[in-house]
């Protein structure tokens, strides 16, 4: 089975001509960021991706984790690969110095992470939950919480966890009822409740396992402005670090799922016997908030995955592509050719890199955005790119996590009946993609956070905004020569005008039927997606043309962007206006039925 | 875990309104299908794939079919399910009287076989390839061939597989190596070669199992014009018609497959001594010919596969989204309510209905018209039906197969993070689904089909019938009163239009530029498909209204029909015209890359 290759001369192209890391090196605390360092970061992380953890995503599949009387195993070679992972400091790479971190911006640590995510995502999931648990500590944690704590996670030799998820509060977590009851003696609080889908809840990887857990304390109003956040460590920790007593917490089962087999989704039970003990985190009653200021970072990340799932998934089909003989060339003669001389083969691979570039790249632009609001000094700068990365946030999730569907299926469908065969590998791909779409908010959640809290509360301002800087891109298209940049601009023309029209209606419309603008948040983030994705794409292809004008770079790649830019353009920008129809004029037939008539 | 329960009031409308089941009954042979005996037909199978087929459905995953020692043992309860399947005499029912059949036409073992396949599709699959072995004997055998297996193949006490693909012969049956070697004593060959992905090549839910397998005698001319078809039964069958020596026919190991797995995908090897003894089906060197003569049936089959996975993801995501409780009505309130009132879970839900019914409309419209084919004395009639079968089989196996890919993945988004658990039972759905864009011919396969065979060599004749037709109704559209079919007729006109002048283009262009074609093939399937299975939403909004005029039928069945088909077209007919544009337009980039530069 062939293992991931990191795809670093895309992602060298993106940090550099499109994400602006030339830029991003020149805030302050970003210096190291230098494009050489960069190179060599990335080369490095590949070399571990594709020789540690992508051998062992197959197989890690294959085995699962396993539950037996509350503890897990992972699959054979997870734990050596994470002491490695841990060991060459891949979880510490965007922490800050002064915590142990390297300081590297989020604009390096987006490849890093893509290429873990890519390699194996079961084994990914581990540090990004963690991730997720620091910043929360970071962010809300006392002095002495960071210090217990914040050391070991950001070195890894601790994970975290974010327990949420009850079986009656998924999306709607107004419903949670776990309690947590204030202790007379001592600083904590002992908690009560059951937590489902815990990703790495319990596993053998770490010495300690850090859960960060939402619950009720007595007296807390109802819905969502009553909960808590509280973090509740495994083992409890003792005043020198070493560590203490286990914990009330107890993984009783993990779920039998479609896909990321090999990371364990715990079902927790917290306060079996007297109460897991937990410590308040920030203030009572502001649980939700902090956790919505974390989930920016998360919902980036889980689109990241979308990202990376195409990538390994192009990657496995075009190598069987290149491989496989079957059938004559159309163009002629009696030999039998490989599959990728068939023209569906080639539409199918095409789609699936166009996909994967456009994703990347408005991925990685989201994420110099976010460089920018965290250590720029230009308020103004800072503002802009605030507003930018919350529009787009919503998008680089819900549309990457989609596109990582269609693009896994499509990789699938390339392998013909082998592709249904698991030893091949490709179905292990759409499994896996099927959760992003999911977690960490689902599509609908995302769009709908984008139509109502990102366009339809501000009336538009930023996605008019937007709009204003890809007209300016679609001039300059105007300006450059060849047929490829000429249709790339009438189709993200007609990308944009119908994009601005539904904007415009959403505007309009949601004070006087928000149901109508809801049922087509989805069609609309997809809109979004593609459009914004075509933009990243067109970008590219203005700069392919001007260097291979200047006789720079690597001309058979810069004449592919220019080529795969085009197909993006004609084969899914050319999609942005059916859309727009079926939004602004199809929302009357999502509401019309009665609940007996479904 | 909820039964299927069979859509009898859909079906019998698709039947009755837009099929012509009582033209059908008219036709010579036809006469025994009166609605009323079909409506009672239609209602036993209903109870027998609820009762019987869809309680194993899940178990028959979870258990999957297990190899020992050449031996294949299906899921706990499939013996007995098969059992009562051929006492209930369904395996017989569309076979003619003579034969030990019921003579029921098409049109009404359609409505059946979708029950069995939404119930059970890994079950279902052994009937199908019977079938298909049946029409092979019943269009080639010798006499004695037909006395001796058909009676108990029709019966079912035998089933039947077919032996096509080998490892390095997929799409391209050219390559098939398998030989068959005449003997100098008795009418037989002695059969030689290994087949891979033969559904039910071995199994216990019968006495025999005839295999009809492809394989090449010594001296015939390389390429598709040298594969003869010959029966080789895994017992041989004495002169009194008991079971005689096991032949030399071999199941050495099952696939590890994403789904279907209850059903057995055998890895078969004939001759691993003497060779298996094997008899000439037709005359030698015709085989292939033969098969695609079979090929419809079966391509139609696997089509209502598509239809029927549909209809059985949405009836889960239904009942889940009627009965999970979470967030509040966007509309107001303070309490929580079932996520079918959300508008992005009902955009779903209508996503999922509007395309189930109108790949189920356009499914059973083709299958009148094979009726039309097989019992009609106008040959006008039989010309005009053939042609029109011709063209859309490949529509109703490419895009309603597509399509059950797409609403079963909807159908795990609708039950949000318990979609991905195994036991929810959503996720079975997505996996069973994803061979069918696969086998009996890829959607590729299709797409290249329809445009060269059905729409290029005839000039697109067939294909600017069908807009005529389209057309009248559209014209009628413009006639009918209401908003709904105003927004239905604005919809239908423009992708007849963008279908006409793509079909225009493909015919204009095929000669010159033959890739840049086929680069559209499956788009321009996916357009097809939407634009005829608009149509039939079109013809039923039509007749839905007119009936409501009238006071006939059940009213709220009625609404929601006209509400399905507007959902349609503002959903789904509104994508035609950019398909179109990328069809027209958008060739250059897919053949633009070298194969270096993937």
């Amino acid at each position: 089975m062939s293992e991931y290759v990191a795809p670093l001369k895309d992602m060298m192209f993106v940090l550099n001509e499109l994400a602006g890391l030339g830029e991003i090196a020149k805030l302050p605390g970003c210096e190291d960021a230098t494009p050489d360092l960069v190179e060599q970061v990335l080369e490095e992380c590949g070399r571990f991706s594709s020789g540690v953890l992508s051998p062992l995503n197959w197989p890690g599949d294959q085995e699962g984790a396993q539950w037996k009387d509350g503890a897990v195993t992972t699959p054979k070679g997870f734990q050596q690969a994470y002491r490695q992972f841990v060991e060459g400091g891949w979880n510490a790479l965007h922490f800050p110095v002064e915590l142990g971190g390297q300081g590297l911006p989020k604009l390096v640590s987006t490849p890093v992470q893509e290429m873990w995510k890519a390699a194996n995502m079961s084994f990914s999931l581990c540090p990004l939950l963690t991730f997720g648990a620091i910043e929360a500590l970071m962010l809300r944690g006392t002095d002495e919480q960071k210090t217990v704590y914040l050391p070991k996670m950001i070195e890894g030799t601790w994970t975290g966890t974010m327990n949420l998820t009850e079986p009656q509060a998924g999306s709607d977590l107004a419903l949670i009822k776990s309690r947590a009851v204030p202790q007379s003696q001592g600083d904590h609080y002992r908690i009560f409740g059951q937590k489902i889908f815990i990703t790495y809840g319990e596993h053998d990887l770490a010495e300690n396992i850090i859960h960060l857990v939402l619950a009720r304390t007595p007296d807390a109003p109802e819905g969502v402005k009553g909960i808590s956040l509280f973090v509740v460590p495994k083992f409890l920790v003792n005043k020198d670090g070493s560590l203490g007593a286990r914990n009330d917490a107890k993984c009783v089962s993990i779920e039998h799922k479609l896909g990321i087999h090999a990371s364990p989704t715990a079902v927790m039970v917290y306060g079996e016997k007297d109460g897991a003990i937990g410590y308040l985190v920030g203030e009572e009653n502001r649980g939700l908030e902090y956790m919505f200021i974390m989930m920016n970072a998360a919902r980036f990340a889980v689109g990241l995955e979308g990202v990376a799932l195409s990538e390994r998934a192009y990657q496995r089909a075009r190598d069987f592509a290149k491989e496989r003989i079957q059938s004559r060339d159309l163009g002629g003669g009696r030999a039998s050719v490989s599959i990728i001389n068939h023209p569906d083969v080639r539409r199918m691979l095409m789609s699936m890199k166009a996909q994967t570039e456009a994703t990347r790249a408005l991925a990685y632009v989201v994420a110099a955005a976010l460089d920018t609001v965290h250590h720029s000094a230009d308020k103004e700068a800072v503002a802009r790119s605030q507003a930018f990365a919350d529009l787009m946030i919503p998008v680089v999730k819900g549309w990457s996590t989609e596109t990582g569907i269609d693009v896994a299926s499509l990789g699938i469908q390339v392998h013909g009946g082998m592709g249904f065969i698991e030893e091949t590998g490709a179905a292990q791909y759409l499994r896996d993609a099927r959760i992003t779409t999911i977690y960490e908010g689902t599509t609908g959640i995302q769009a709908n956070d984008l139509v109502g809290r990102k366009i339809a509360r501000e009336g538009g301002v930023t996605a008019k905004a937007v709009i204003k800087v890809m007209e300016a891109v679609e001039a300059e298209l105007g300006k450059a020569a060849g047929d490829d940049l000429a249709a790339i601009r009438k189709r993200f023309a007609a990308a944009i005008d119908a994009f601005a029209e539904t904007v415009d209606w959403i505007v309009a419309t949601n004070g006087s039927d928000i149901k109508a603008v809801y049922a087509g948040a989805v069609p609309f983030l997809k809109m979004t997606g593609i459009t914004c994705g075509g933009w990243q794409m067109a970008r590219a292809a203005l700069v392919a043309e001007a260097q291979l004008k200047a006789g720079k770079g690597d001309a058979g790649f810069l004449k592919a962007k220019i080529s795969t830019a085009r197909f993006f353009a004609d084969h899914f920008m050319s999609q942005v206006p059916g859309i727009r129809d079926s939004i602004v004029q199809g929302a009357t037939g999502v509401m019309a039925l009665s609940e007996a008539q479904f």
